[in-house]
């Protein structure tokens, strides 16, 4: 079956004009004009786009004794809604397990359920010589990029020395390696004296992780990747500090080795709002914490001017008010105690249209940024390029037919996502998804489902390579 | 007539993919598979580009009593052997001529013999009021560029207060500011005391214009743009202290006005060479000169980190041995006094493929960043993006295959530069075009020129907009 | 005569230690426990300090056709009430005037009238090939500093040829540079489009010199000087921009050459106080203007870091209701249009208290720091150390005991400055001058003026030499 | 007993000025002219200095199975002859060992051997509640500054949870902390793989231990002191990397906060002496390593411009051909292995001559800059100021009459460290001491010691306070 969207301007991560997109199968075969089709999309008046990646998700994923709230249907179909038509999320080995073990829980948890394709970053936590030599399978397992956190002590931490064979392996075999970079041994004191104090707010939870100890991890795992020789991906920056160290790692020479990723929310809020009145402020628990108004302005300047390569959202939804009436536990867990609220919040769904409006129509960066931050640098920095992340004859057709004049107002309401609440709450915005396709199907039209459970792949991706 | 290419694999400034591309007329029309035309070139195993724009070139250019050796034929079919179809040229502002003027007599210059399409800049050199308000009519001339001269006291040398006023001018009219970048007071200075002291070989051209001349009026332009609210493009940045004040201005979040280019020769030469033995190094006098190895480097990763996001030419040529045999006077002017040598160096022709080779080959950057700093960003800054400077339906047939393996040793001898010598005599490069079409037609195919003189047309291009 | 200042901690810019001091004639001849002399000063409880030196300020100096309020007797006497025992002021010479001519109306002007000792940088408006040949003579007349305008056009301002003519000469003579950094050209037309638009407020004083300008000519002095290899002292830097301009060449391996200093002002007040209801902001008008908070903790970080190296006052007082009662014109003469608001505010009686409030105990820098900013490197810099600016044996007796514990609301109605205002005005300082004394001779004690028509000399200074 | 300087030239950190220095016992108790004594030394033509101070020493020091070859009286002959009359000793924690009996084994190895006064850092490599607790007693001890190890996986180095429990201490009870800065784990791993390679010479030692691995240690320091709030000290800097992160900090409103010292050596080798023919390599064998020119550069710039406040030397002698005739073992344990080498080099008789030669002599910093960070910093930071450190009256006659004029040449065969190499063999200077006192009594007296065993004594020092 083939389809033609037909009268829309294409976006690319460079380029911008006018044409028509044939679609035949799964797969985008030819961009021109006077073409035909089985059926016709018209997309007049609107852009043409790649489907949204986020590469940065934890989809069904335990917890502090929870789960997050979104499956990998639920999950899926918000994604859809916003634009984004494919995900990695992150397999994290339980302790003992091996690598394949890992992804094979992951691969079940997403059988039967994914509505858009998908890949899986492997999260690694124990790092035993036998794992270490299998991370050299992984890209076997269709898997080429590794995580490691530097927080979380007791629980996902690994030391310097795991971190740095773990990045020696990845320079060897093609893997790019993942940190998330805040000092997890300072923090855990942190927390433990704030406790001590009594300080159990949800507010203590931006107050025992200071910007200083992000801007730290962050420089160290830089200068470890370099003496490694391995790629390093910087996942969630929120401040100044840390995003500093990583533009300063690609002017001296690591611009094709050093990269970072924001999440959405990190524009949008400060630690305030984790102050907001009663037990409000746990909404916006999640890891590293919302710093400044001056963070905020130096990650748009960072977006732009490509000191940071990729906006992700860290999707990890969890309920407000979970534990009842069939929902998960959620915030409500850390009532007494900030330390035991669920860290995470939800925004698959929201990416797109809230960066569209502040990013695009906020004049902070271009079309063409916008759609090389959400699909296209994604793509290639995770292997999957020209599969995904771009519209060209070839690649999968993942498509976005996007009104950029369709206005919306999010709220938890209307959105798709499963969770009570919704951080952008009131937000207007600007611009959003009329049509979606995955591989040709269409997923969403003019805001109805038209998806289907099952039909995401896991995508099977190549060896790092910029 | 149309044309199709067949089995490449077309590289953008975002996008590497298999794909056919068909062209009707003068257009590229289609992208795709299964498409069939009048006429096939063969592309497999090969790169299918858009042409090479280069934005800075002195063509036919009145220089010191003496004028630049290759004229709007011979320079266009030099530009096309090394696979750049487009250039824009500097019109330069007779004192006392409006701006219309001006333009009228660059028009006559390539009227007839262009055999690529081109475009003008404005290079203002007397302001009156009357010219002030010539501007805002520039973009109606299809002219959206200024540029002004810190240097050449006494010559083309503007002073602050008249750059600041064009800066205003252009921030109103939606026009790119550029400029030359050297603090021309000093310079004189240093020319005259060197004289003077009877230090007169080519070498004194680069020790009399140190390189702290040339970050001090780059940082000055910067700044009055921020002022005067108007985007700037600095061109032929040399040295290091240069670049990091336009990539400290773009970190400060200007990375929407404040733009800079270097010049394909400034990666490969230093001032060592304008002090080779005897005259030779009058070869390499350009202003500004070539600089130090550590410039070198900083400027192979400024363009790979986007802190300068055009490589241009200068082109400039003059005879080394000039003045004789139907030669227009070159160099040799100098020969008892640096001061006097023509200020130039040819290099068209040469662009395209020797930043393929040292850039892209040498792991410096990516296949896709070398089409972005050659052929899109110089379209898009300079107002006929889409038309021209990428692969797309409706895009100007402005297209080049580009074999990657063949090989091809740079020589004053078989080079179609008007010239006696050529800069990079002797270096082996790897990669160049094998077909280079403009407009649909082809001008030069496995060698041979097929182009035609006049069938190149002037480029109207449209405001500044990032 | 012979005199003891007895049981107080002697404080330099290194050391801090309790000791007696011993005066014998205008000298300080001795330092330690035991001594004797004809008269005893009991510093019990008190710190004892070199008399602070203002190196930049204004007095009975014309300006917009009146003359600052402030003579060389008033102006010495309310610096002698403020700690301060010597400064240097601007001889500005008239155009066409020598340079010994520029003097001798200055000397007249102090003549009979100075109370502390002063000395005079020149400042130059006019360099002819004679003047130029004159610089190198100015160490004969005791007066080693040339102070440039980058600003003022049309009146005092110069261009890159004459600052870097002056530059090289320098550097051969053994003077220091002093430019007052902003760019001309620029603020000239931002002024006359103010006017032109009725924007006639004081506070378009400081929207019509924005930062970016002095940041600007800041850069361009320094690379200039770079150039020219001489040192350079850059005047009253106002912001963030100018600051690390300073402060980025010192660390490029310029700490010997480059200098900056700030203005007590510029630690404490903003744009916003020339936005003052009505036309009081007019009180606030100098140049460069106030900034932001931001370039506040800019500029306390700078002192305390050494990116700064002095702090004067650039004290050039007006009256704001002038031209009445006996008072010369004053601020009233812009009443109507900002650009006639003579420049320049009072401030050479605070210097010492309010720096010592808000920089020792307000924690920003050390009691040392503040000596050597105050009172070291001033002497330093200008080639009269070690006669001035320290407490050693064979210094001259500029000796200052100062009370830390002592409290004082400064208001204009108790200063000694001859205005009708004073920026800080209810501010309350803790630490000030309990005896001042000049070569010896008491000229403040307890608050009360002992002091001496006549009696300072002029300091003749050495070469430049760090 | 009273002694009389005469004739000289007082140098300080801030001041030079020619007076006479009279001695009473251990004090200076007067500086004047006209003075008297039961004897006199005649310094015409001389400068009078505050005896050296050297912060960073490991006299008698336990490593890899052998001893550090100089003992407290041929360190401290050494030190005297040198112009050094105090230094700091590391006293290394054993395991499980409390902080008492570490300083008892110190003072145990200092006594009756000691010539010149000494203190002791603690260095903490154990760090369980009970010696976390008593941390708060050290400066009870006369001991207010605390090392730990960054490095030395499975020896000396603490993890980060443990650095920080101890600044937050250290915040609490006014200690300085110190750190040696590099990245143990990443450091333990390359050794390894260049063991396991057999890659055993020396040159292997400088290229496990790179220099990203010492700048990524220094800025995890500084950012964890940071959210502690202690004071921090880096020892042993070595390169441009890692004194920019001290350099960044203290801009950033820390320089009250974040200290570095570098050593003397650092200035004048590279990793090219360890890569020396045959096991030459090994005396320079300590860590960090020896780096490259662009990073001696950088250091010189630095002690310059105050990005570093201190040099020190590190000094930890071994025999190159030891563990015969009576030597203790040296470098020959590292023969067949880099690994095995003990890590140090002697230095704390050659500190000052060679910093006054290359350093002052050399233009690089002023005389008062190199009492300033030989002398005066090191009292100041480690809080034994104003009793050492400068020429004051109440201040110990630590003095050393420094004759700028006498030229040596540096030998092992003439030194006095206890030593068969000297790192700077071949040297020669000019400017050395020519008599050294301390506390009143003379040490070294044209050449020939007069010092004593056992008269040097243990300085109390006070609580960290800037």
């Amino acid at each position: 079956m083939s389809t033609l969207i037909k009268g829309g301007t294409i976006v690319t991560a460079s380029d911008t004009y006018q044409a028509d997109v044939l679609i035949d199968g799964e797969k985008i075969v030819t961009i021109g004009h006077g073409l035909s089709a089985d059926t016709t999309i018209d997309a007049t008046g609107k852009y043409v786009i790649p489907g949204g990646i986020d590469v940065h998700t934890h989809l069904d994923m335990p917890f502090g004794g929870t789960v997050s709230s979104d499956d990998f249907f639920t999950g899926h179909r918000a994604a859809a809604f916003g634009g984004t038509t494919m995900h990695i999320d992150f397999a994290i080995q339980p302790k003992g397990a091996t690598l394949r073990e890992t992804l094979d829980i992951w691969h079940g948890k997403a059988s039967g359920k994914a509505a858009v394709d998908y890949g899986f970053h492997v999260a690694i936590t124990d790092l035993p010589q036998s794992v270490m030599d299998e991370i050299k399978n992984c890209p076997d397992y269709g898997v080429t990029s590794l995580k490691l956190f530097m927080a979380y002590k007791g629980a996902l931490m690994v030391d310097d020395a795991t971190l740095f064979k773990a990045m020696q392996q990845a320079a060897e075999h093609g893997l790019l390696i993942m940190v998330h970079a805040e000092n997890g041994d300072a923090i855990d004191i942190l927390v433990k004296e704030a406790i001590d104090a009594g300080n159990l707010a949800p507010k203590y939870h931006a107050l025992t992780r200071p910007p200083e100890l992000e801007a730290e991890a962050t420089e160290r795992a830089i200068r470890l990747s370099e003496v490694a020789g391995s790629p390093l991906y910087v996942v969630h920056v929120t401040n100044a500090g840390a995003m500093e160290a990583i533009r300063d790692a690609r002017a001296r020479g690591r611009s094709n080795q050093i990269f970072g990723e924001t999440c959405t929310q990190y524009f949008f809020f400060t630690k305030d709002d984790l102050a907001r009145e009663g037990f409000e402020g746990a909404k916006w628990v999640c890891s590293p914490p919302y710093r400044e108004k001056y963070d905020q302005e130096a990650l748009w300047g960072a977006v732009a001017s490509n000191a940071l390569q990729v906006v992700s959202t860290d999707h990890c939804p969890f309920w407000y008010e979970g534990g009842k009436d069939g929902r998960t536990a959620g915030k409500e867990l850390g009532k007494d105690n900030f330390a035991a609220i669920p860290n995470g919040c939800p925004g698959i769904e929201d990416r797109m249209m809230v960066l569209y409006t502040a990013g695009v129509r906020g004049g902070r960066f271009s079309l063409n940024r916008w759609v090389e931050l959400c699909c296209t640098n994604p793509a290639k920095l995770f292997g999957c390029y020209p599969q995904k992340g771009t519209i060209a004859p070839g690649a999968d057709a993942d498509v976005v037919v996007w009104d950029p004049n369709a206005t919306y107002t999010i709220t938890a309401d209307k959105q798709h996502q499963n969770t009570d609440y919704n951080l952008y709450e009131g937000m207007e915005v600007t611009g959003m998804p009329s049509v979606v396709l995955s591989r040709g199907r269409v997923l969403v039209q003019d805001g109805e489902w038209k998806g289907e459970q099952g039909a995401g792949k896991f995508v099977k991706r190549n060896r790092f390579k910029m």
